[in-house]
């Protein structure tokens, strides 16, 4: 088929789901195009079916949009947060999916209610990762790494063209160490990129700071905003009226990533770092700019540094790599 | 042939060159397995062509103990110090070796007074690892870091069974950051690990120390030892001692490599590190112990952390892995 035929609703097709703990965004595939995407709140009953059944009406709603059946459908990948049983398509301990801090048949359930499509099923940072190296800013390159900012700090890389997940768990970009004896992590240790530049890490700071009689309208914007936590959009109004404390939050993540970017670049000689996730998305170009600055310092070939870029897709990243992931 | 028939003279053998600033190496290997080897001081007089003169004599020397002649070589391989042009086999800015703080053509230089032996030139680090990868510590895996702890600290990657060398300057691990504005290091920045464990920087800390009023016996030691520089030796003979200087600064170069170490695994979930080098190979099983304490405490994957080694070929590790380069 020439690209300017018009499809049919019979052309194979994929989709591609992102689950988080407050949404599920779907996105479907068609000779590598997005035809059909639909999002969801994830349901919060904490019963993993609710999960399961918001899923599936989000890949149908996507398929209709994309004027397709589910016979259609060649495959279906999901990024979920939490640890991957690959082979099993399962997840075990993803704690901020309702329902979900046990073992779930993720791919399994969600098949036999989608005419048995295969489903794969992948770590939700790594899909990410992959959607913007295959279809996003990371198309010109083979060595890349995404730092993706939001409730915590996740990592994907990709090396020689490959997802490299070592023994399963590599990409722990979030954990490396910026400050030994720093600030704590949620990890329980001290002094990782996530203690200064994970959005959960962040509040607790700030809830601290405010304690400790430090001045901030952080909690009046969430407020205002019908928020009870410190979203990306918090953050980012708070920096458009010049909010000290959010400023100086900010610049510390900043600070905390270009230290381990640098430290990766150092190691691995990249020639992109792609920066997304919630947080990263929201603060855009502003806020890479600021990493590009603290990172520069500690670069050793200083000459020859990656490239440091959006992502193109932005919050469509994950949903688009589950899909490449499922052959899209 | 059988691996019981005797070795004829004319079967293919290579040549491996550990090219150092103070010591050249040199293993010949027939069938993989070390045949011939010989060390001499590297000359000191400025004169690249004395090195030359000086590698191409060890190569000969190592044939000699092989029983083999120049025509049996297939190939000769050359780690070096400095920065390679792999190519045009030539290496730019080795500073310690004398007369090669400019470009030297060093493969075909070699190759023209070795019977026109094809030369294979490489960077001193990757080539040591190489050589523990295929031939030492390192044959059980597909994945491992080798962290070489010497006059400054290099590293090695072995990704998915092949060396990793990004854009051509990866393996930088010694100019990872682990404290902030912490230590000088001789790259001009401050807080890498090699500022803590390269052994340049420790001994410029214990002058500056000593300075100060500090108590030490590591340069009595030196000077008996009829050296000029804290060599591995010294630092060793100075621990064994109980010098609590010489104990603090391996304590600190400990450290350092622990959390480094750590940020790289939680990075790249490896399945091994291998820690070599002059003063790594020198300080042995006590110094790797002290460096896995280190690191263990920032691994983000707790129950499943690396295998952390010592060298097998120690200071055979670049000669072979060089030969390992020309295809033995």
């Amino acid at each position: 088929m020439s690209s300017t035929a018009p499809p049919s609703p019979s052309t194979p097709i994929t989709a591609g789901v992102d689950l988080g703990g407050t949404k599920i965004q779907t996105a479907v595939l068609r000779n590598e195009e997005i035809v059909g995407s639909a999002r969801v709140l994830t349901p919060q009953t904490g019963n993993p079916d609710d999960v399961i059944g918001a899923i599936v009406a989000t890949v149908r709603t996507s398929l209709e949009a994309a004027g397709a059946s589910e016979t259609d459908l060649q495959g279906i990948g999901i990024g979920t947060p939490g640890e991957v049983d690959a082979k099993a398509g399962a997840v075990l301990l993803a704690a901020n999916v309702p329902g979900f801090s046990d073992r779930v048949e993720l791919g399994p359930l969600v098949s036999e209610q989608l005419a048995e499509t295969q489903v794969t099923v992948g770590n939700d940072v790594n899909v990410g990762v992959l959607g913007e190296y295959k279809r996003g800013a990371g198309r010109p390159y083979k060595n890349l790494l995404g730092v993706w900012v939001g409730t915590g700090v996740g990592g994907g890389l990709i090396l020689n063209g490959e997802l490299h997940d070592g023994r399963g768990a590599a990409g722990e970009f979030g954990h490396m160490v910026v400050k030994p004896g720093g600030l704590l992590c949620s990890c329980g240790r001290r002094g990782c990129v996530e203690a200064y530049a994970g959005r959960v890490s962040m509040e607790r700071r700030a809830r601290h700071l405010v304690k400790r009689g430090q001045k901030t309208d952080l909690f009046q914007i969430m407020e205002k905003s019908g928020r009870t936590r410190l979203s990306s959009g918090v953050f980012a109004r708070a920096l458009e009226h010049g909010d000290k404390m959010a400023t100086k939050l900010i610049d510390d993540a900043a600070w905390a990533l270009g230290i381990a970017i640098a430290s990766a670049q150092n190691l691995l000689d990249l020639e992109a770092i792609i920066v997304g996730g919630g947080l990263g998305d929201r603060l855009g170009q502003p806020f890479v700019d600021q990493i590009v600055e603290q990172m520069t310092p500690h670069l050793f070939v200083a000459d020859k540094p990656p490239v440091v870029l959006r992502t193109e897709l932005g919050d469509l990243s994950g949903a688009v790599g589950a899909a490449v992931l499922a052959g899209g």
